[in-house]
């Protein structure tokens, strides 16, 4: 039997939209459309505007960065947007953040080989399985030895979503896998910086790269994933690693079984729950902040983990903290882009609530999605001066996760937040109604030219 | 006191050249001449010209490319000259191959900087006191775990290098060397191809665009070396890591300690002592193949992993062959380049000879030289027909090494084999004479021009 370097190749490389369950081409589509939305909300900021200058776009190149920004070649438009997708923690939040870079890596290799939606659609998939079918494989937690899977399998599903775009065939296809293999990166200790979009930035670019020097005969071990000295051995903590099974990509579907949680809230996914049953209170007891006197939250011990601010100040600390998840819905009665914003986190009645919230973790992993790092559930009990308790009861799905979807209005009110200064309404519109039909779109200048 | 990210990155950032004990900065001179050589030698080799049509050369660009190929940006540029440096395994052989990682990101990024000959040496010096340090803080090898530490450790030098030149304060510096740490990759599964020489390649890139990520306000964490979620955790093997410690780096100066081991043969530089061994006997005795019933080499069992082949039948295969390493000095009574080729590597009395060698291996690393592979010696015993047995003894230094060093001229010869096609024998010459005088060279142009 060949091994996984070579079968997860061949997979991808071979994988054709009529062999994709409707489900799973459904998913795509919502995770291509999210993540496009998110791309918009984030093209402004500094860390956006920092990638661009230095991928210096040319009015000649493959494919279009930000949208109007100019084009550049494709790797270095994936760089920059994949950047853009993930800096504000509103791009999904499956297998940590597989659309920030899987999509704009699809759309950016996509227009440069001038594929079709249903390619896109393809693409999206093989870079989805190829990125759990690796994470899974690790009985232990990779960011417990530091590892950031976004930067590390992003970079391995970008070059699968390359090599579909770029039809390469199955030998080069290994090849462009074992070369991705010795460019994945990216650390758990740069979490709230601007290295960590950059992480999805490089990923994008890099799996680009891979299959390129591929196509061009570039060369590497064909077995770079499972060698012993390969690339699961390498990032595993305790080297529990499942190297010689058959893989289930492209079979037991992986992106079936673990779907697209989208975010409903621009904050850290450990936080979306939290800020549901915060905001479930806050609609049936409409108190005051003034009225609060103590919150009490509980969540997964590995889920608070990111959540290291408990004093925020800034927008991006607020992102990661659990106080703030708890301060801004009893503030502001909802949480978005414009919240999101120093000027709200200073406000006096959002900082006075912070040092009332305590956080209470349990140990464990949902055991339906053990890939993902949250517990069982997340609760919170506001106690009011008055002495009443108000508790949410505990929230295993926030809105928006695969088993509590957002409706086909929740995500375009969501898309038209992030692309509001950017689009019209109607052209908000008219985008969102050709991503979700992209499987009849006959290139990526039909969706957004 | 602060952490290692922070002294390393200071450390880098204030370097000065008149703080450089002579010694180092010779062995920066040394690294630096012979290394350019390298990339002479590997100039036409595939993946140079593949990693070329990738990086887009342009007229304006900051940095020349392969001395005489165009220009780019340099970051490109560096990309294209690590790889040709490397690619022949006829670079140096310090902590793997700080040369061609570090050597490419000085010239490439100095010449866009402006920099003067004693910022090159001074950059170098910061590049390898920064590989040196942080591969020494693990006790255990990183190759175990399949970390190619010229991909890992070359990122973090080169980011080192690239904020001596671009004369980053601490801060920025700081960051520089965190973004480069989400940057580290690299593996061992991948050596044999051409994977290995774009492991330095990237190395170098990668090094270049932290620093000017830094310099234009990108952030990252300050601690990505040291945190425990941080790039020496997780290329650790064991997670036996020194984190807290003081720095050497600058004060019990690493270059010193392991100073510079230039390769005398175009091979893995495993095979260097058993080669040297083989010609003292074949320059001895003067057998001839056919004389030559039996050969057993004795190796350390570390530096025997890479020489996987036994049977080579191309010159990228011999490169990593034991078998060779015996054959090829019986037979041609040298091994140069020109031996290095795939229908010498091909002849009937070179293949005759690999049935015949027998590689015994011992355990131990040469005490002096803890973060080297090789083993305490090699010996080469040559059993001949008429049943006389030819030993060379233990060899523990081979030519080159920084215990049993090459003098100018034996240097010099290397450097004319390696440039020869590219440069007159006159140039050759000039270009060796600024590069050992480089403390003097007022710019790059002044060098190469």
């Amino acid at each position: 039997m060949p091994g996984l370097t070579r079968r997860m190749a061949e997979f991808a490389a071979g994988l054709s939209y009529e062999s994709i369950p409707p489900q799973a081409a459904a998913t795509a589509k919502l995770g291509i459309t999210d993540c496009t939305g998110a791309m918009f909300a984030g093209r402004g900021e500094p860390v956006s505007k920092l990638m661009m200058e230095l991928a210096q776009p040319a009015q000649a190149g493959e494919a279009r960065v930000l949208y109007d920004r100019g084009r550049a070649r494709a790797m270095d438009a994936a760089l920059v947007n994949a950047a853009a997708s993930h800096c504000l923690e509103y791009d999904d939040a499956t297998l940590f953040h597989v659309s920030a870079v899987v999509v704009p890596t699809v759309l950016a290799e996509g227009e440069a080989c001038g594929a079709s939606g249903r390619d896109l659609i393809a693409a999206y998939v093989a870079g989805y399985e190829t990125w759990a079918e690796l994470m899974s494989r690790d009985q232990d937690k990779h960011h417990d030895k530091g590892w950031h899977p976004t930067g590390v399998f992003g970079t391995l599903a970008a070059a699968a979503a390359a090599i579909r775009l770029n039809r390469l065939d199955g030998e080069r296809a290994c090849m462009a896998l074992s070369l991705a293999a010795s460019m994945a990166a990216g650390l758990v200790a740069n979490f709230g910086t601007m290295a960590k979009p950059i992480h999805a930035g490089r990923a994008a670019q890099n799996g680009i790269l891979a299959a390129r020097l591929a196509r061009r005969g570039a060369t590497a071990s064909p077995d770079a994933l499972e060698h012993p000295r390969g690339l699961l051995s390498a990032i595993s903590f305790k080297g529990r690693v499942r190297l010689d099974e058959d893989i289930a990509a492209g079979r037991d579907w992986h992106i079936l079984k673990h779907g697209l949680s989208i975010r409903r809230y621009p904050m850290c996914y450990s936080t979306n729950r939290t800020i549901d049953a915060t905001l479930g209170l806050v609609e049936r007891h409409r108190f005051a902040p003034e009225d609060v006197s103590d919150v009490e939250v509980t969540m997964g011990r590995a889920q608070s983990l990111p959540l290291r601010h408990h004093r925020p100040q800034t927008s991006l600390e607020a992102k990661f903290s659990a106080e703030f998840a708890v301060a801004c819905p009893i503030v502001a009665r909802r949480v978005t882009l414009q919240e999101l914003d120093e000027a709200f986190v200073r406000k006096p009645d959002v900082q006075d609530l912070f040092p009332k919230v305590r956080v209470t973790t349990v140990e464990g992993i949902d055991p339906d999605y053990p890939l993902s790092l949250l517990g069982p559930h997340d609760r919170v009990k506001v106690t009011l001066r008055n002495g009443n308790v108000l508790d949410s009861g505990p929230l295993r799905y926030a809105k928006g996760h695969v088993r509590n979807p957002l409706s086909t209005e929740e995500l375009f009110a969501k898309f038209a937040d992030c692309t509001r200064g950017a689009l019209s309404r109607s052209g908000s519109e008219r985008l969102f109604e050709r991503l979700q039909g992209l499987e009849a779109q006959p290139d990526i200048e039909t969706v957004f030219g």
